[in-house]
């Protein structure tokens, strides 16, 4: 098995209420490609939220007294800590040890990261916006790969990534927050090694995986935000969600 | 910039004492593949460690009152429990949640994994033997790198990989323990995005993203402990090493 990741060239700049599938089919095909229905495409949250209007005006944001208190501890603009509070079911830890502050928290969908995930840059707008997730990233990889079938009869997988820190390893990951048809975890379970013993790794996180190998493509300021993994053997799971990764907040034994 | 992934078929069991890089150089060209200058080897731990010989036996292990007592609270063999502690600077928690119980330690190294890193499937022994990590897993890729450029005049990037879970995201990922002249982290602070905005992504775990990459081979019941990355544009960092992942204890937030 032999695997080629390629960037689709050429896309431009995405508005609310463009088609993110159609854009990338359009855009490949321009680049002489063809999506296939078993390529994996990974697509970054970034244009995706754009898509789907997930914008927020800081100057509309009226911060609570929690997110004064909150932006008094970490240094950070309390309508952003607002923006914050209002995406997340949990804030996990508040810290000013960068100057912009650092404010871990639990998104209602379930992922911890920095600022529930919201974005200030790349926005290609006005100051004073924010960008949120989309409100349910496994739909909006449906929607897209959907709308590439419509384009090009193919319906590849598609993967919703965004950029992750991790609490004892320094510099970020893309991960996956929405699939669709890629299965998020294959499980090894019950399945021995070459000597009969039980294997080490019981799951793989083939999503985030290829979310990983996106990012050595995906260059943040090179407008790359849609990479091609081809050649993958792969089985389809109808009803995959990136939710199957969030670890239930019971069986956390870090926050 | 398009990038080719395939695993090194053929490998054999790796003893004691064996040379990886040469082991992997003559695979490769068995495979009709000569490893190039500009490609990044990945190279599963567990076949590094097996060269260097680290195992343990457990019949030789005594443990302390301090395993015992966290064997006793985990359900872990307390003998294991010595060994993680050996491996060990601290024990961030315990858990019984699973049948073989849960340890989360910080290796002397830094890294903060189940375990201490510490294997025990697929050592292709008898029973009752422990797999550690490497002393240095950036010597170890350097060496395997020094020994592919003996065999072939050629001196590809190597990076060691191990298999870690995380905190908040169910199923593991690899990481990279160790490289040889790969960067672990590139840094765009500073750089900015098409606007001009700084961009969000400061720090790329380039090693990481690779060694998350080398996962989608490594199937861990079918002997493919490497895979190459072939394609990618790499600028060498000769003092590269994946100690840069360690976040210093008093930056942790988690612990």
């Amino acid at each position: 098995m032999r695997l080629e990741l390629f960037a689709i060239p050429g896309i431009p700049e995405v508005q609310p209420g463009d088609d993110v599938g159609a854009i990338l089919a359009q855009a490949a095909r321009a680049s002489g490609e063809e999506l296939r229905e078993s390529d994996i495409i990974l697509v970054a949250q970034k244009i995706v939220s754009k898509s789907e209007g997930r914008f927020r005006v800081l100057s509309e944001i009226v911060p609570s007294d929690e997110a004064l208190d909150i932006a008094k501890r970490c240094g950070k603009d309390a309508r952003k800590v607002q923006a914050i509070l209002d995406e997340s079911s949990a804030i996990l830890r508040v810290s000013n040890a960068t100057p912009d502050g650092i404010i871990i928290a639990r998104h209602k969908s379930g992922w911890v990261s920095a600022n529930a995930g919201i974005d200030e840059s790349n926005l290609g707008s006005t100051d004073g916006q924010l960008l949120l997730l989309p409100i349910d990233p496994d739909e909006s990889a449906s929607r897209i790969a959907e709308s590439i079938l419509r384009c090009t009869g193919e319906k590849p997988g598609v993967i919703v990534t965004d950029t992750f820190g991790r609490p004892w390893r320094k510099a970020l990951v893309n991960v996956a927050l929405g699939t669709s048809e890629v299965p998020p975890i294959i499980s090894w379970v019950g399945k021995t090694d070459a000597y009969g013993r039980r294997l080490n790794v019981s799951e793989q996180a083939l999503a985030d995986e290829l979310a990983a190998a996106s990012g050595l493509l995906m260059v943040k300021n090179a407008g790359k935000p849609a990479v091609v993994v081809r050649g993958l053997q792969w089985d389809r799971a109808s009803r995959a969600t990136c939710r199957e990764y969030v670890r239930p907040v019971e069986q956390d034994l870090f926050t």
